[in-house]
C-alpha cells in the first residue's frame, strides 16, 4: 500500500512536471501553466472515468490531488533552470508512474466486469492519453501517436498483468511484475532510443 | 436486420480506413495509426454516448468492433498502395455509413424521449464529430467545418425521417429512405463537387 | 430571477456571437460558424456537466438554447460588418456572462456537495472552457493559456462568493458581489491592458 502510494504521488508529479515544462516551452502564463500541468497528470483518468462511467470523475473532489498538482506546476516554475538537471529522476517516476497507472486503469475495468481487451484499453488510456490531451492544448500532433515506446510498453504490461493472474500468482506480485515489465520497456526504449516502426 | 448489420459493417470499415488513410498521410507510428483509425469509427457514438449519458460507452465493450477496426488498420498499412484504388467502394460504404450512424444516433435519441431538434444534433453528431476527432487529433480544423456536404446530408436526412414518420411510414421505409437520402445528397455533392458556402 | 435570465441570455449571445466571429476569421463554411458559436456558448456548461455526471448534459434538451445559439449564429453573419461596431456592447455582456456563468458552476458543485476547492473549479471551467473548446477546434492555442486576466477573474470572484457566504450575507447579494467582482476585474483587465505574467 504504502510502496502504491508513493508510485502514485512520483508518478503524479512527475507527468505534472512534464505538463508544466511542455507549458514553458510554448511560452504560457501562469494559469495557462498551472493547467496544463493537470492535463497529464488526471487527463488520463479522466477519460477513463468517463468512458466507463465514473462520475463525478475522481479528482474534481480530491482536493489532496488538485494541491499537489498547483504546488508542483508553481515549484516547477520557480526551480525552471535547476529542474533540468533532475532529468532523470523524473523520468525515473514517469515510468514508475506509467506502470501504476496502468494497473489502476485495469483494476477500474476489472470493478465493472470488463475483458481483458476492454481492460488493456483503459489501463492504456489511464497511462497515455493525459500526455494526448496535454499535446492537443498545445496545438501539436500527440507525441504518443509519432515516437517512442510508450503505450505499447502499457499494453505489454497489460498482457504480463493478465497472463500471471491467470497462472494463479498472489495479486501483490503480479502487480509488481507488471510495473516492472512496463517500467523496463519504457527506460530501455529511452536508453536504446528505440520507437515504434513508421511507413 | 442483416442489411443494417451489413451497412454498420460496411459504415465502420469505411471510417476506420479513412482514418488511417490521414495518419498515414501525417506519418504516424504503428501505434498511432492504430488510434486514429478508432476515431473517426467510434469517435461520434463515442460523444454522443457521453452526451446522453449512456456509459459505458458502448465500443469499449464490444470486443468485436474492437477486433475490427484494429484489423481494418493492419490492413489498410499492409495495402496501402492497392487501397487508393478502392476510392469509389469506400466512399460508396461511406456515405451508406454517413446514414446508418445519423439513423443510430437518432434512435438514441428517441430512446430517451428527446424531440426532433435533439434527435437531429444526436443524428449529426453520430456520423460526423468521430471525422471532427480525428482532425483534432491530426492538428488540422476540421474538414467537416470548411468543405464539403457532410452534416447538411445528415440534417437533412433526419429531417426525412422525422417527416416520413409522422405521415405514419413503417419503421423499416422511414430508415431506408433516410438512409437514402443522406446516401444521395453526400454521393451527389462529391460529383458535382458541391460545398456550403463559406462568407 | 429576471435579472438573471437577461444575464444569462445576455451572456450566451455574446459568447456565441465571438465564437461566430472567430470562426469568420478562419474562413469556416455555414455549418463551421453554426458549430462554433455553440463552442464557446455552451462548452464549458458541458465539460462542467460531464465531469460531474450531470447527464444528459442540460443544452441537449433546452430547444430554446439551440435555437437562440443557430439565430445568433446566423445573424452574426448576416450583421458581420455591423457588429464589429457593437464592439463595447458584446464586451459589456461578455463580462457579465463570465459572472453569471461562474456562479452557475459554483451552484451545480454545492448541488453535490462538493467543496470550495471543486467548485471554483467547476465555475471556473463552465465560464472559460468553452472558449478553450472554440480554440482547439480552429486549430489555435487556447487564448485562456496565454494572455488576459479571464480566469483569474472567475477564481478571483468565486473566493468572494465563499467568502460573503460564510459571513452570512444573503444569497442575492452574494450573487450580485460576485459578478460584480468578476465583471469588474474584466473589464478594468481589458482598459488597462492587463494580464498574468509570462515566464
Amino acid at each position: 500500500m504504502e510502496f502504491f502510494s508513493l508510485i502514485d504521488i512520483g508518478g503524479t508529479v512527475a507527468f505534472a512536471v512534464s505538463g508544466t515544462l511542455a507549458g514553458l516551452r510554448k511560452r504560457l502564463d501562469l494559469f495557462g501553466l498551472v493547467v496544463i500541468a493537470f492535463a497529464p497528470a488526471i487527463g488520463g483518468g479522466t477519460i477513463r472515468d468517463v468512458l466507463i462511467g465514473h462520475l463525478p470523475v475522481r479528482w474534481i473532489t480530491d482536493s489532496k490531488v488538485i494541491i499537489l498538482i498547483v504546488s508542483v506546476a508553481i515549484l516547477t516554475i520557480l526551480l525552471r533552470n535547476q529542474i533540468e538537471k533532475l532529468d532523470k529522476t523524473l523520468t525515473f517516476f514517469d515510468s514508475l508512474g506509467l506502470g501504476f497507472f496502468t494497473i489502476r486503469g485495469i483494476q477500474e475495468g476489472l470493478l465493472v466486469n470488463m475483458d481483458i481487451i476492454s481492460c488493456t484499453i483503459l489501463g492504456t488510456v489511464t497511462a497515455c492519453f493525459g500526455g494526448v490531451l496535454r499535446d492537443i492544448l498545445l496545438n501539436e500532433i500527440p507525441t504518443l501517436f509519432r515516437k517512442e515506446i510508450y503505450a505499447t510498453a502499457c499494453i505489454l504490461g497489460s498482457l504480463a498483468y493478465f497472463s500471471l493472474r491467470k497462472v494463479g500468482f498472489s495479486e501483490e506480485l503480479v502487480d509488481f511484475v507488471t510495473i516492472s515489465v512496463i517500467f523496463g520497456i519504457r527506460i530501455l526504449a529511452i536508453k536504446k532510443n528505440i520507437s515504434l516502426p513508421r511507413i
